[in-house]
């Protein structure tokens, strides 16, 4: 693992859904000092030899076993990612890496080619393509449930950089608002590419162009409000809505996809339930779990119906189908990645696109832009 | 009443509305047709001689009778509403009319000006501001109890006109469908406005400019979608979407006014609550008809809290504070009707400029288009 | 009228409910003082030579008149409802009564047979009968669609007797907690009872013995808290709960039918929905309005789903049933009061032995006691 | 880890909570025989020669081990939680016991002073004491923020009983309807004795007596129904409802703590929320992981607001307070079990009185009985 420190909040969460699935264990990691190191080592009892201040010597030291780790588990900064993981790819290393992939289409096409080159699989943890109701979405959408998609709205509330802010709350997360280490985008990088990335997953629907406006309410050196009109290849429009400035609103990540026959409506912060509305019939409430379920969504239910599941148990889900493409890699066998469920290395650079061509239109004056 | 015939949904809406006030009689009417008319006026008891196939006539003989109507209600299909409204101004007698107002602002600034040579009062029934929830949220705004107001998100989604799509099933308002009757824009203009209204309504916002996408699906002469990015004066920021083909959604106008300190959100189909979020402090969610409801919001409740009230009773409030001013005319007060709390004339040529806008930025290819 | 003077909660949502239904006028009433009659009568604008002091008065005079009323409203005083209805059958007057039908089934008993030997109709307004999703429920049930009923679990909570009890604000009703005027029961007989006829009105199951323990919280006089085992004639049991003391809960009526198949689930406060559970399926709400409905709950729709209907629709209904039966009675045809969807005198007679069951079950340590 | 092997529902839920916490490995096990606990070892990844087909060797060899377990966790099916609690005790191993304790309070006695006189710490696993608004409602409890408690109603619906009644879905729990390995009874026991912990556990408040009504639909040889009467010691009542037989419930322990002052509400299957009502507030919402929580349930959160939680997070945070005691014991403190947080072994024995006690009074035909 590279980053994920005491007090980091994502790389606990890799941690616990790795711990989840009981199939790996972790063996080294960097941190972005020797003190920071050494309490993440400490924190997690790692042999003192193999937690490092540094990926490189990581990637180094660790790539030249002859136990190599299976993968690596990137949750380090958003800077940190591009560097991080081509140190890894180059030892021939798989790699999880944390969402954005990195900052722009070229970094993204480096490591694609570089993980091919050197025959590793990669990973880009897109949360909520691991809830089982994206999968049970997926699924329906494919067999034709509500017909082609004519529209799609979705939004994405947070209120934390409202803390931020007004620093009347110490904020642990201070460098997703620090363009060093977030980037060019804070709102529409860091949560617009979950909805982008939910949809194309769900969906295949694919982005023509887009309008977007973002805001940087309060001060704020980057974007904490981002309204996008989208238009896809097949004729079909949307509304996306980020921000991470709207009182009472935690991580409402909620998306519609309105076809000619129904709509399917995913909100995240009830995750173990999916709706969906048909014409002429009562609005369903479909429950993870239950028996009525597509196979696709069955096969990731942890626990039986009523007992909820969480954050944990989605990535879990993503580590899961990655470690099922790892047990086939190493068995031999041809990967097609995109196959596993797992998000891809193509979905991590569709992200990266995403996030500059919404800042390239903000900064024009909100005007549509294509995705080519 | 001109207009609202059998069969006709906001007419009959109209009259329930008034009978629940019980202080008004419904005692002409007039309707497309003879055979409408007879219709009409059998239906509802109405003396024969005062029941006219011609608004025109209507207004002139009406206009000409001693006991002169206190005012008439035009809910005929949109296109007639100038030429009704216009007719009646002229003989002195007050005007309640249906939104959108009418096609073009300059038939708005001329009803507007008819009515003030005249010395008619006018009101313009958008629904929801008869709401309670809706005064309670425009109460709150107003005490600053969400602050500065950032962003403004805002939807109502429907699903009747599939069935106008499809033809399978008959559809009574079929006008609403056809340019002839229903102008430039139905989704727009029809719904789209609704939102328009109520965000002015309660924040008392203006629009400064908007890039709207049209979609007219299944091959409708007219939108049935339309998606808006919204700017306003003083500086926030906005999505208005609105579209009348997504299965399973009946009518669900939704409004979040998103600001500093907190954010309220109303939901027509939850009419007797608003949901209010304070920075720090976890939801709440307020019911019509409760004592710790502001003043202005307590004196349109009906029926004590947990008794549902409805369009109806929305409806009823209108005419309510629009009798209120009909009786303060007739004691010879100076009449300012904006502090009535029913909507007046100026809001339905806001209306009917927001659609022409949106009309404007779509046919250019979804550009900025400036309110001026 | 009888009762319902200004002030009056549930005789103006009668008044309200009969204009909706814009079929009858009130020509007449009567209250319980010369001051509260002289009020009313203004306030309706009623004859004043048509407003009385005495029910009585008004039962003999208005009964000996040529252009007869074609029936009484009585929304006094529980207290009342006897002699009231009572006086105005030995006129052949027809009668709508609120519930409580009155105190003892012996009085009940008297006021069918004084009813039926008068030739007079006689409803009790039980008011969620009249709810379109209660037709939609009964109906649905009648189809076997639950398939047999094992279990009914049903709650009727409130809070507005915590302000009676502390007296810190003002109480419109306060006859309701008087013994003398409420009876032996304020919460069972009042609001337990709703629960007792809606289970009945829709699924015909009849009780065969209850156990109740009643509360007073707070120095009451009269109970404000009912809890009721139930056994059924057909094998299932049940729970009934209902309390006027509950913070928070305004008038959360809630029924759960359990059936083999399926379950349903009436919420009063969420009366344009019912939910519905059928094995191996996703919860489904049905929705006031759509045309999936049974026609059996079309027929009572009165405005498109999606705009909300409320109290005074399901009083409006119970008054168009009732005077459907009026109307073919006046055609001279038999009646057959239980097949027009209104509330009979039946249902009042079960709920005064419902109620009279829960104080003796409770008075004698809270016992199980038949119904027979 | 006595039980929980291939299939077993709550063993697999007991690793995950215990992997989540990251303190502890999973070292040895038994099965019910040779062949389930060799699949168990494999599965697990256990050194053969510490999996056992027998508890009670188990219990010897580990007992005699230098290096002992620190404690073991009891899931098998309820009939062997008494002598495998037994076994371990007396070999000074600290037990966690899944609910029911057992089957007699004698059983339960006897454990407790087993547990006494050998040193060992004692949990038993009732679930939702472990969620973080469990905490929460527990402190405002104790704060005083609703007041004196006057009732409580509380339900506990499920439907996967059905299942069994009809044999068409192969049932991985049958010993659950088996009066050989689930005791007495299995709707009251098995999920009536959640409810009772919750409130115990929350409030403080001790049953006086109760009156039962068990049903056992469809032919089941055990009650799968179960509605009854509570009288508390201080004066307050309750209605408890608990189904294994309920179209569409799939886990749905709901309970309500009704206050002089206000109104609290769980509900399991929106576990990352509490609902509390005051007198004159609207109702709130509180969130699992805001700032404004009580700092008795801040401290089990694991990840920020709006990411759920689930039932592994529950169960984590038991083992968590557990582990906590244990290493307190390790370290030579005397040690307090109630004041942890975990589920003791008083309340398993309460819960083992309240199952008994209900299924005394339902065979008395639903009289009330004494907790005492």
């Amino acid at each position: 693992m590279v980053g994920g420190g005491p007090g980091a909040f994502i790389g606990a969460v890799h941690r616990a859904a790795i711990r989840l699935n009981n199939n790996a264990d972790l063996v080294c990691a960097a941190e972005a000092n020797e003190k920071m190191a050494k309490a993440m080592g400490e924190d997690l009892r790692l042999d003192p030899d193999r937690v490092y201040d540094d990926f490189t010597k990581m990637a180094e030291i660790e790539g030249a076993r002859e136990d190599k780790i299976d993968w690596v588990s990137i949750v380090a900064p958003n800077g940190f990612h591009y560097p991080a993981a081509k140190a890894f790819l180059l030892q021939g290393i798989n790699v999880v890496c944390e969402k954005p992939l990195c900052f722009t289409e070229e970094e993204g096409d480096d490591l694609k080619n570089t993980a091919k080159n050197n025959n590793c699989l990669f990973c880009v943890t897109y949360t909520n393509t691991g809830q089982v109701m994206t999968k049970q979405a997926r699924a329906m959408v494919k067999k034709g449930v509500i017909g082609d998609i004519r529209m799609v709205i979705a939004e994405y509330p947070q209120d934390w950089m409202l803390d931020v802010l007004d620093n009347t709350v110490e904020d642990s997360r201070p460098w997703k608002a620090d363009p060093r280490y977030a980037g060019r985008s804070a709102c529409a990088g860091d949560i617009g590419t979950h909805i982008e990335n939910w949809v194309f997953y769900v969906s295949g629907l694919r982005i023509e162009k887009l309008c977007c406006n973002l805001d940087a309410f309060g001060g704020s050196p980057l974007d904490n409000n981002a309204e996008i009109l989208v238009k896809f290849t097949n004729g079909a429009t949307g509304v996306y809505w980020a921000s991470q400035v709207v009182p009472g609103y935690e991580n409402a990540l909620r998306v519609r996809l309105i076809g000619e026959k129904g709509t399917i409506e995913f909100i995240q912060e009830e995750n173990n339930y999916l709706k969906v509305y048909l014409r002429h019939e009562p609005e369903k409430i479909y429950s993870r779990g239950c028996d009525y379920l597509e196979e696709e969504a069955k096969r990731y239910v942890r626990i039986p119906c009523g007992h909820p599941e969480g954050l944990h148990e989605a990535f879990a889900n993503i580590y899961k189908d990655f470690c099922r493409a790892l047990l086939d890699k190493h068995d031999g066998k041809e990967i097609d990645e995109g196959s596993y469920g797992y998000p891809t290395v193509d979905m991590g650079i569709d992200g990266v696109r995403f996030t500059n061509k919404c800042v390239d239109s903000s900064e024009a004056g909100s005007i549509w832009v294509g995705m080519e």
